[in-house]
C-alpha cells in the first residue's frame, strides 16, 4: 500500500509517500513542498499545484490520498484561501484514481504523538523517528503531510492476503 | 467574445454563458446550475463539477471565466467549502485555455443594479432585463453567474477590429 499524504496550500503544499509493506513497515519514499510564488495569478498557482501533484502520482503511483480536514478556528480569508489549494488536490488525485481519505488535526496530532495538542516541534520529530529520517523535514507543510499519511498507514487494516 | 460566469458551490455552481458582440449586444446563450448531492462523498462532489464544467466549456468554447471573489463576512467552514469548489472551477477553466477574472460582490452588484447592497430579488429582474430573458433564471446561484459574467462584459474593452 502506497499512501500520498498532502497538506494544501497555495504558496507551500507539503507532499510525502509512504510505502507500507504487509510487515507493517512504514518507509517514506519520497517528500517535498510545492512552492508557488506569490507575484502569479492564483490560476497559474492552482495549475502548478496541479501540475506537480500529477506528476508525483504518476511517478509513485500511490493508491490512496490522506488529506487533513482544515480547521475551522482560523479566519474566513485563510480557509477560503486554503480551501481552493485543497478542492485542487482532492479532485485531482480522485481524477487519477486514488481513494481519498480525511483526517482531523487531533486525529493526526493524536496518531502521531499521542497527545492532541502536539506542537510542531513534537510533531517533526515523532515524525523523522516513526520514519528513520535523518533529519526532521523542512519546511513544516512537508511534516504535516508525511504525518498524515502516517495516520491513514496507521488506521488502514492491509488485505489479509 | 464569450463569457463564462460561475458561481461556485458544492452543492450547486450556477454557470451562465453570455457572448457579447462587437455592436456590443449581449445574449445569454445557455444558463444553468451544476447540483451534486449531499450524501456523495466530497471527492466526487468536486469531480463532478470539474467533469460539467469541460462539458460546459468544450461546447460553448468561451474565452473568459468570470468568477465571483469571494466575501469574507461569511464563517470559515462557509469560505473553506465554496474555496473547494472555487479552486476546481478555476484550475479547470486555466487548463482549457481561458483567461480568469475575478469580481468581488460589490463590483458585481453595481455593474449589474447600480447599487453596491442590492438584494436578491432586485439582480435577478436585472439580470433577465439585460438579456431579455422571459423569466428570471432559477437558482439564484445562476442569477449570481450570469450577474458576474455580465459584469465582466461591461469591464472588456473588444478588440477594435
Amino acid at each position: 500500500m502506497t499512501i500520498l499524504g498532502v497538506d494544501p496550500g497555495v504558496a507551500r503544499t507539503g507532499w510525502g509517500i509512504i510505502e507500507k509493506a504487509n510487515s507493517q513497515k512504514l518507509t517514506a519514499k519520497s517528500y517535498g513542498c510545492i512552492e508557488t510564488q506569490a507575484g502569479l495569478a492564483l490560476e497559474r498557482r492552482l495549475q502548478i499545484i496541479r501540475e506537480e501533484l500529477i506528476r508525483i502520482i504518476k511517478k509513485h503511483k500511490p493508491q490512496v490520498l490522506a488529506i487533513e480536514e482544515l480547521f475551522f478556528n482560523t479566519n474566513a480569508k485563510t480557509a477560503l484561501i486554503v480551501g481552493q489549494a485543497r478542492g485542487v488536490v482532492i479532485v485531482t488525485a480522485a481524477d487519477l484514481g486514488l481513494d481519498v481519505f480525511s483526517y482531523t488535526p487531533l486525529q493526526v496530532k493524536t496518531a502521531i504523538t499521542g497527545y492532541g495538542r502536539a506542537e510542531k516541534g513534537q510533531m517533526g520529530k515523532m515524525v523523522k523517528m516513526l520514519l528513520k529520517l535523518d533529519s526532521i523535514p523542512k519546511p513544516d507543510d512537508t511534516v504535516d503531510a508525511l504525518a498524515c499519511a502516517l495516520t491513514c498507514a496507521f488506521s488502514l487494516r492491509l488485505p489479509s492476503t
